[in-house]
């Protein structure tokens, strides 16, 4: 059995000792014997922070691994079996600038789906295409295992413009909503059984028990007596029972801000006028946790790690590379080509489904088409998601004008278009493609309102 | 050649005038022998009114067309080549509540597609299916051509769950669209070539010249310059330019909804705040014309009438009934079944497109499919309409939760829940599917804050 | 757990041996309490002697199961957990003139897609759905098991005109066919990944190998040195490399009929006037089976049994029955309802793919869009089969026409018409919806040139 | 009014003048300039003569234009305005040999979709691809009128492989039916309102009457009593009435291939047999024409022309040309993008529809979905043609035996094998795309069986 070289590019993330943890709980079938940390020149202090952690982490486990860290992402490619990507250009200070700029003007920035992670896209898709030309010539045979977020945009560039197909995206949402419905039932996760359908963070799904009963009703009952398993990023306003009845299907937890699209606003704007966003309070969680991993004494992923939102994700990301390398088969919800599983998209474009995990890849499960509504939501924020990529891609205003107005958490007007305006002057520095649009925008003296997201900007 | 009866439905409208003008003039295509004008007991007077008043214009012309006013519907449809329909559930007091309940809680209220528009829908579906039902027994082989409005919705109900398919949509904003540009342009109409795609009210064109080559983005050039010939009763706020660029395509006036939320939110609420909304401004306007009409020296059509903002929509519906009547193969925008003119819809759901008109109806002109951008707004609005519609039939009020989440115009959460229910209780004699709703509406002490909107639901 | 009650219609079998086998090896994970053995009045003889072979079978085994042989099919369905069905309307007697007729005027009858199969599928398609009915009044809990032939189109016909989800059609074609190959390749099956698409006797597949690597050039290069693992009953042509090639994938053993459709005709034309037709031949086997299983002493599926052609057919059925039981999530190719799976062919017919079997049925892997070639074959191919299921539901002589008309075994012409007209003749008393047409013929005085059919069919 | 180029490729055609007749008729709408006519070398003596030809027809009407000859393609397209592809790579002797060589193993040549117009398209379609290339060049702004069969595959593969979209290609079946059914009706043509949808030669229709009533069942018996419009080139054998009657449709009379396979299989060998093949045929009535044509006081369309089989062919080329020009919008059956008219396929494939004909092409006349037979037809059809132009570009062996295997007229195997393999070798001078197969097929001494197409391929 070879021996597998795994590069985690964005090595410097906080979430390593969560996938060094999840590796070395899978040794047995997925047998490393190299980690390639990988970071940018800004993210060097973090990576060698958690590369010797990590270290430290192997050296206590039964397993002969070694650590690598490196800022040279050709080093670490090379005759990579995996590479997972976990970077986030523009480190944390620029999911700030993403949620903040908004929220000065009253609206939500919302870092996956809405402007902040249109933004986000913009920033990381023509980083994760010069990663995959790079696989393409140091490491062809590899699997690209994603959860950089957006993640659905990430894989959707992967396949579209990467002419990559061996990328898995992933997310933890479906691994919480299982694990707390599980809870909420009081039945054992193995006993219920799932099929998911959707894109990445708006997705739904269906349950079933294990006589092959829909017990989907069931469980919106008892989600309205005991709470609903949602992720702990997002604030707890519950949907509405009467629309959760009608689709018959239980939406993820981002499904709030398209449902309660007022009450998560409101939410998001007290939090910004108060305690910080959501990216201020996880850049205070991640310099803890950075004071943690410098402890050399700490060979195990400490507890406050799981405060940190994204828990589980990089145990998908193990789980989905130890499924691939052992051929196991196994039932994950992740993002891969649709290939006809929810017949309601194109068949060539990401989605995110139950899928079974084995040597090929994905094997989706046909999930067939969705109800109306759940059709029509669906529709429209692949075209958003396509529009965001491609002015990714090309650096076109208007289409990211576009794409900017048919998002659903986003209203039009010249209050988007400042938003989008200051939010292109704000991350000048990682997108060198809008480069145009940024100097005609400095002609204009387009500043930035938000005191905190010009002070960054300033910054770099 | 078959002297023609035409069954007009809603006939106190304040635009039979023009209808009669239309026909006046298009007698010699169009032989009319009589013309029926029913309406139901509280449009009676105005319906009087408005029989004398058509009866002198047809007086005053060289032809011997005989105007029948009743109230009996089967009366007028028995044995009718043709029935239009114009009629308004609940008169133009439905309207100004569809309007002031939304904008009292801050909301747009937009009595096409938004709120206001699905109540109508709610409201209007129901009879249109009764007069389906009617005209299957009283005159099988009439055609049904319909301006009341949400116009597209009602098509497709009449084709869905009506299954009658000889029936025809109309609307004035393509006529205004080609008028406009025309003189922007300072091109005769007839030199230019147009295509048009999408829904009632939501729809995009592309033109050329007449040597075939597109000019879409010289005439966007031009409307920057001059004005876009927009409908009067949209507040003149213009599309971004770098949107129209990248869409290469000009959308309708009521685009602005959805390109520039903010901006004509906004003024809708100025016009609530100060001179009432557009459906209080419209009563006064057809007050004034009534009392025109009662004039009985009056025998033409006044020009006041064309202030009311729908001119050229009972003109588009002569031409409509002309061209079918004598095969004319006239090219006229229409609400119709899509038959795969737009590819990114289902072939069986109603479209608005650019067709020939003739004996047969609508032959659609096969637009191919739409741009990304276009593509999702089509399929999200396509969602929003047959959820409307299945509410409407089914008095769900789930379905009509989903309907109200999925409108783009529509922030979800709590006030618009409450936003729809004040219009429960307001349109409570209109909508008799939604009793059960609206009796607990009522347990729950659900009141209207509008102090306009409350006083016209306690007079009913 | 829950002890499991089967009703099987169809009892008098020859294969019900091979079942009880199936069953009996898997007793632990479905545990059998009774299985009810159905069938007609003139199948009562066979059902005796093989109802009490299968008893000696299981009182052979350590389980207490008790064999119920009945008549009546309300009793048998009564509370049933799963029913399978394996009739054949006619007997074997009626395929022979499905097979005779069209040799008879040199052209394929060709049991499953071709003339005779299409005339099978007018006998069966009534009589199941008559079980499902009853189905929907007895037991309607329960899964449908279908391996009567023509599978695929019975499976749709269920689905399609019974209304009933919970039906899964088999065939042992993919099993043959997986074993062939594995052997070809000197690989275990285990090692090898498999993905099928398309219709019921009418898929092709791709396989890997155990890293997921496409090997399916590879087995095609094998293939041409050492034998496909073509089921039994087809003659041994082979297909062309080249073609093969072009695909990169592999056909199912009855696309010879499609890919040489010269040389299968000339090998059935030669067993058809020496031996005689494959369902002569299959007479004189079950002819010899059922001399076996009245010996007393018998307790075991005899070997003789595999020569009959449709071995592991059961075998499937037993292992989708206990998957779906356990929830076992196995991966088994099955026919079943789209979803999307075959993008190129509607969501909701039936299709045959591979899928994951549990407690919810069939998990169909979506398979993507097929190439060009494969994707008309698929296209027309379902057109034939719901042509077919139509014109057995109406009755209607110009529908069966089309469908023969479409069939790329039938050379369109008088003598295709005449082959049809004969056969409605032959199976005069098995197709009362077409009673109209029968009548007809008889009137034109159609007669039965060859005289082996005309003999069995005066018989009855 | 800017005067009008026309260039001809293929100018030595027997068909040019009628072309010239109907540029003649249509001066008026049409202001032509010069016409340049353009072969190759062989076809230059022809050309020469019909070049003259056309001269005294032009110099016989009220208008003054000039017919320029010559070899030089460039010379002829440069600064085009229309330019018409009606050339024949081989010559009548290579439609001979596509034909006879079938015939000689007892199977259907079919010069448009058969054996015999696969080949012309392996033939065609680098030239005309060869000719877009010139246009790109030469006359970027003209439009690509074809009649050179098949005619749709080269407007199929003018569209997908040239990416040239101001092609329109033409036929003349529609026309011809559209005066039989209505010599037939005794009803002028005036008076019957037509829908087409198919592929070329492979279309269907429906008509209704002025009133817009659907006649088509009406019309289906009139042609049961009268004879079916069918045109002069194909054997008149009546299609069933019953499958007439369940498509509610008229087939094209191509359709009787597909139809009454086995009896108009049975008529071509008898052709084959005595008078020679089609092509044989017209090969003297060319012949004839060319005699005629020489006579220096002929200044007309000679009688004789219409026997030649393409009768309307050029007519409808100019009606389309006229219509384009002065933006006319005449209803003309033709091949172009179908943009969903024939929504069961593909939105960017080529289709034959009714169009509407202006300054921008055609604006396709939306048909909606086929019934299931004929959307079968049409699928696996356009497969075949796929196919066929995918290996007339790629000259890949394995995808022309694909397309030979799907085409419905021909049986597959050993004989089909052949047959393809002797064509390969008789048109190896056109066929420099298939240089490889041809080179492995002579050293595999593959020799023409039939006397005749081996003596005209040894000529070259």
């Amino acid at each position: 059995m070879k021996k597998v070289k795994i590069a985690t590019i964005g090595g410097g993330s906080s979430y390593t000792p969560e996938l060094m943890e999840g590796f070395i709980k899978r040794y047995d079938e997925l047998p490393i014997k190299e980690i390639w940390l990988v970071d940018v020149e800004e993210g060097k202090e973090k990576q060698e922070i958690v590369g010797a952690m990590a270290q430290r982490m192997w050296d206590a486990s039964p397993y002969d691994v070694k650590i690598y860290t490196t800022l040279d992402r050709e080093e670490a490619l090379k005759n990579a079996d995996f590479v997972t990507t976990q970077f986030r250009v523009g480190q944390l200070n620029a999911r700030i600038k993403d949620e903040r700029i908004p929220f000065s003007y009253g609206m939500l920035g919302q870092e996956t789906n809405g402007a902040g992670g249109m933004f986000k896209a913009f920033r990381t898709v023509p980083v994760i295409l010069s990663v995959v030309e790079d696989m393409k010539r140091l490491c062809p045979d590899a699997w690209l295992i994603n959860f950089a977020n957006p993640s659905g945009m990430v894989t959707e560039a992967v396949l579209r413009y990467g002419k990559w197909d061996k990328v898995i995206g992933l997310c933890n949402v479906p691994v919480m909503a299982k694990m707390g419905e599980s809870k909420a039932l009081g039945v054992p996760k193995e006993d219920l059984i799932y099929k998911f359908a959707g894109l990445n963070h708006f997705h739904w799904h269906k349950l079933a028990d294990k006589n092959g009963q829909d017990i989907t009703k069931k469980l919106i009952d008892t989600l309205y007596e005991e709470g609903s398993g949602l992720p702990k990023n997002i604030f707890d306003i519950p949907f509405y029972k009467e629309q959760l009845m009608q689709m018959n299907m239980i939406p993820c937890g981002y499904h709030r801000y398209y449902y309660r699209e007022e009450e998560m606003l409101k939410h998001g704007l007290e939090e910004y006028e108060n305690e910080g966003t959501r990216a201020q309070q996880v850049k205070q969680i991640e310099h803890e946790l950075f004071e943690l991993y410098k402890d050399p004494e700490l060979d195990y992923k400490p507890k406050q790690l799981e405060e940190r939102g994204g828990a589980y994700y990089s145990d998908a990301a193990c789980e989905t590379i130890a499924s691939i390398y052992s051929n196991a088969d196994t039932e994950i919800v992740v993002s891969t080509r649709n290939n006809g599983a929810v017949p309601d998209l194109p068949d060539d474009c990401a989605v995110e489904v139950t899928a079974y995990i084995g040597a090929q890849g994905a094997r989706n499960v046909a999930f067939g088409p969705l109800p109306t509504a759940e059709k029509g939501w669906l529709q429209v924020m692949k075209a958003m998601e396509l529009l965001t990529i491609e002015a990714a891609v090309t650096g076109d205003y208007g289409t990211a004008l576009q794409a900017f107005t048919i998002n659903p958490l986003i209203q039009s007007g010249d209050t988007a278009k400042r938003i989008m305006d200051e939010l292109f002057i704000a991350h000048k520095n990682y997108l060198p493609q809008f480069a145009e649009t940024i100097e005609r925008l400095e002609k204009e003296k387009v500043t930035i309102k938000d005191p905190i997201a010009n002070q960054l900007s300033k910054e770099g």
